[in-house]
């Protein structure tokens, strides 16, 4: 296939970042791929994998001449390398097209893409809903977005390309804005998370040899409490504004479970119990691709 | 493998019974099956899949000469499904051990056990710790339960044979008292049932299209939610007392979560990210076979 990109820089490789370079390279979609990390050794990983060409802990070096540049890092750590970026405007591809795959939109609408903008650079936010309870480049899979939903917050220019890039690497796209994004995905995503937790902590805290009588549903419910406890500190942390009403939303739904129960109230539990399933089963098994907002 | 039973009867083939008469078939555990369902035609499948000897829809027939029976069905058919097989205790080989697989044991030993007793036959109940979100026959595996728990609440005497029973199919057995095994199923197994529905719920009603952008977290957070609503109604309210202590933390839990969030408690918010994933990472890491209680 005809790359997209001449040369494209991924800051980042971490798990997601390190396997976008292995999606990207397996896909052919960039001619050259380049790698910038915080330590040299974690860039030179991925170039002796064979996902990128040049691995580096320089900034400059990994965007110079680059036509598209990933941000790949925790969110928190994206305004100040944004600035770095910028400093090396020159150096950079006319046209480049700059996008991230940070968690939450809101934060980067507002302390990542004003540096960018602010310099005549074309960014648009990404978030590949790909992932994994476990972090780091050794995790890291070149089919990690096969199949994947992918949100954009895109810019109007850059959408088409956006749009050909996630594709190409088999993503399911959607267009939302920042706003949309970040109360879509406090919902799919960091509830979920948060409730994954609290779940484990109220089957286990006290009694771990508990999970020893435990069958698979325990085990899946709180597969992705597992995750990253600092990573995942910081997405809810950035996404804290959407995630209030969910949690609410939850809490009272659970108070009415207790409620039911205590009263032993047959109709309303099932009608509880049944709702959840056929919305489950409606939603997931009809997953589409159209634009939402 | 030398057959524990010459003639071993189940009472109910749904998922977890269809798939003991296939285990029971597979391990060798029994020289003769007979199984039991209100329709004949379940039971004929059964037959037809070579999983039973003798299929029928009279229980006396299917007990004739049964040196072990398994109740099989919703807990709530247990006590007159008891009181049938007293009524056919002539019939039944000398020794005979009658055992169940519901997931409830204070109501087990409050109106089942009660009736065998009373006819000076042995029951002892066993809870093997597998199942799936399908139902039913159809879904029955003769592998599904290699390697799961089973909570037997013993009487003494029939507990070495239910012990090599279970151990013989592959379970990790353990025992308990009847409050105990509901305790702990109230935690393990009950309480993320009504978290995945809840989760469900939170975040897809009102919008199931959300589903599309989700990743494989919230799909894995809710599987269980696609269980059967009426059995997973029958087996909440069965266990009611156990369930509030537990569903009360629960929901303590989540609204400490929204203190931190809404204070932007880092601090705090890490500490309960990280102590449930170091209770989960420890507890799944070492599933062992001590006995509870």
């Amino acid at each position: 296939m005809v790359p997209l990109f001449a040369r494209l820089a991924i800051l980042g490789p971490g798990l997601l970042g390190g396997s976008l370079a292995g999606a990207v390279r397996r896909g052919g979609l960039a001619s050259e791929i380049r790698v910038w990390a915080r330590r040299q050794a974690a860039a030179d990983a991925v170039v002796a994998r064979g996902w990128a060409d040049v691995g580096t802990d320089e900034v400059a070096v990994a965007v110079d001449g680059a036509d598209c540049i990933v941000l790949a890092t925790p969110v928190g750590v994206m305004p100040d390398l944004a600035r770095r970026i910028v400093d090396a405007r020159d150096r950079l591809a006319d046209g480049v097209l700059i996008t991230d795959v940070g968690s939450v939109k809101g934060f980067v609408a507002e302390r990542v893409a004003p540096v960018f903008d602010a310099a005549g650079l074309t960014f648009t936010g990404s978030h590949p809903m790909a992932g994994a309870e476990t972090a780091g480049f050794e995790a890291a899979r070149d089919d990690l977005f096969a199949g994947a939903a992918c949100i954009v917050t895109p810019q109007a220019s850059a959408l088409p390309r956006m749009r050909a890039f996630w594709e190409r690497l088999g993503c399911r796209l959607f267009t939302m804005t920042p706003a949309e994004h970040d109360a879509a995905v406090a919902r799919v995503s960091h509830l979920p998370h948060v409730a994954a937790s609290a779940v484990a902590l109220a089957v286990l805290d006290g009694d771990g040899g508990r999970a020893a009588v435990a069958g698979k549903g325990f085990r899946d419910t709180t597969r992705i409490a597992s995750g990253d406890p600092g990573l995942w500190t910081e997405i809810l942390l950035e996404n804290r504004e959407a995630l209030v009403a969910p949690l609410e939303d939850l809490i009272a739904r659970l108070g009415e479970v207790l409620d039911f129960v205590q009263r032993s109230d047959d109709g309303q539990l099932r009608h509880f119990l049944a709702e959840a399933k056929t919305l489950r089963d409606q939603a997931l098994a009809a997953p589409d691709t159209r634009s939402h907002g």
